[in-house]
């Protein structure tokens, strides 16, 4: 029996049930990837008997979560579902089946799977059962929980982030190089939590040379009701095309794993921790479009980029950035300074490479901005 | 009879009367100068029976409006002020025995008279009548009416913001000098109401020179609902020492009062709307401290400026702004451009001129942010 979806229709109650599953989603932020942050809620009767979301790769998806909650309830209920359950076997069996064994009547899908060779086919398996299946439901705010699983599955690229800090006249340092301290420790907390979402931190040979930063998340800076510990540390990625990067370095403590990525071979002995990612293009400046192909290939979703105005400008440049997240100190610095990003000069104003604004917070006494591609 | 103050109250009704007096005293924004802005409502058995507000110098204060309206009901009535009535004969009666004569029984004052020669002359000649009066009451945001008003009084000096607009990187212009189209109508649009609620615009003669522009008030860009025509047009001031100025230019079309600051004796035929100012002091350069003074001794309250980089840094040097209103373009610009503010090297991060951010909001494309002097 197959349920045609133009019968159907969504309720208030249908959007405030996805938007608990939405929420439930996000308690997986930082541990989740490569997979995607998904949660789950089973109703039955007009009653919540199931709830649960994916914590990590390897553990129960969402679906088997809610209905492991939901037990015998599970029959004859609804499931809100952020996004299309799966159809493969993989680490685990495919929870489309298990929605089907377990009884559910009726499944309300947030978004399709953004995975072009499967999408549909766990939505199919679930109308093959004679399940009636609705969607999509709230699906922009399903969509914003995974911007990089989504892009890496339609694009096989990652989902940019680019941090800046600027004062308020997009000064970033003084001639001195002093910079530490242009934001304030409240902007450094929350660059923290990108951090600690993101796959991986992208950075390149001079900024880490210059700063020895260890570019790791602290957990004690986290300030989220549901940390699942220990924190996932993302990947530090670092393009040292010179092969300059020593194994001394602030950066390999924690164990976290590094890249080091370059156009030339690296002969030099790494830390356990650390792999050397050699480009296949043999030109004399790295090809970032080929850099973030690669880290695509490695699973990376998010990438959160702290890199100094050469890098960040490259990126712009060559349209790689999603995202900008520019904490704004409330100072003026003049000119005697460097500037927020080195971009290719301008002969006309109309070239100037545009952003959309998508956010403005205050973050202690600093300002974000947060602003996307267009 | 006299009630004292600490025998009285203020309960919720008490503090929604004052805040529709200060939405009564902003419908005068355009129009009050050089005096405050100031909103009345008179209240009988819990019914507003009058309210009132001030439009513009030479006519009647709020309080006598709003008692025109309550007629007869004013008696025994309470008066909500959202500035100390006056004590004395201008060009109107004194507001104090205006309310007395009327037979208003308690009068709740939001603000004391900032002016130190009158204040609280008003509340004792109603005290003195037996009329118990309650104050402050949403002080600061009877003071916010009237930034300007208030500074002139207590300090001698204008109240000063400085509009910026710039890219996210903090540029204003190109090396080519273009920089018209920066940000949006939207923002063009509500720059139109902060020259409109000045008193006064300044700018600088190489601005003038090479932008010609007319410095006015497009009433057509004004969406007020209380727009009470003709707009009055702030006066035009232009810090002028090197005496390059011509008749000619678009500032003194439209007949709005234009002033042109140096320490140069004007020796040329001015149009009939200008007026020289020769400045005391006669250094090399214009002391911005005495341009200030000289236009508070004009009755000039709130200044907006819109200068280039080299005015607007010279102010911020000598600690004359007030208020930064800065419109930030969602663009990048790179650095070969012009910078937001000419200052002084910085040689270390400290000595950076700090602000406080009070609001940011979008306006169109654009980012408006309002920060204060710390």
């Amino acid at each position: 029996m197959q349920v045609a979806t133009d019968m159907s229709a969504l309720y208030k109650q249908d959007f405030e049930y996805m938007a608990r599953a939405i929420h439930l989603a996000e308690k997986g932020l930082y541990t989740t990837s490569p997979n995607p942050r998904v949660g789950c809620v089973i109703v039955k009767d007009q009653q919540v008997v199931g709830e649960g979301y994916h914590i990590r790769a390897g553990e129960a998806h969402a679906e088997v979560n809610a209905l492991k909650q939901a037990g015998e309830q599970a029959q004859g209920a609804t499931a809100y579902v952020t996004l299309e359950p799966c159809s493969h076997f993989g680490r685990t069996p495919p929870c489309a089946q298990a929605l089907i064994k377990a009884g559910i009547l009726k499944v309300v899908v947030g978004m399709t799977d953004p995975n072009p060779q499967v999408s549909g086919r766990g939505i199919e398996m679930l109308r093959d059962a004679g399940i009636q299946v609705i969607e999509p439901c709230l699906e922009q705010d399903c969509k914003n929980l995974n911007p990089g699983f989504i892009k890496r599955m339609t694009e096989n690229m990652p989902y940019v982030r680019l941090k800046l800090a600027s004062s308020l006249d997009g000064r970033t340092a003084m001639d001195s190089g002093e910079s530490k301290w242009i934001t304030s420790a409240d902007a450094r907390r929350d660059v923290q939590s990108y951090r600690a979402r993101s796959c991986a931190i992208l950075s390149g040979s001079g900024t880490v040379l210059a700063d020895n930063p260890s570019l790791n998340v602290r957990e004690s800076d986290l300030n989220f009701d549901y940390l699942h510990t220990p924190i996932r540390q993302p990947v530090k990625c670092i393009i040292d095309n010179q092969l300059k990067i020593t194994p001394d370095l602030n950066l390999f403590e924690h164990n976290a794993q590094v890249y080091l990525l370059s156009n030339k071979k690296r002969e030099q002995e790494l830390p356990i921790n650390c792999q050397a990612i050699q480009l296949s293009k043999q030109s004399a400046k790295v090809d970032l479009h080929q850099v973030m192909a690669e880290l695509a290939n490695r699973q990376i979703n998010e990438i959160w980029v702290e890199a100094g105005a050469k890098l960040a400008g490259a990126l712009i440049k060559e349209n790689l950035v999603d995202e900008l997240i520019i904490y704004q100190a409330p100072i003026l610095m003049g000119e005697n300074t460097f500037g927020l990003v080195n971009i290719p000069e301008l002969t006309e104003l109309k070239q100037a490479v545009r952003w959309q604004y998508q956010s403005q917070t205050r973050v202690g006494q600093d300002l974000k901005l947060v602003l996307k591609a267009i």
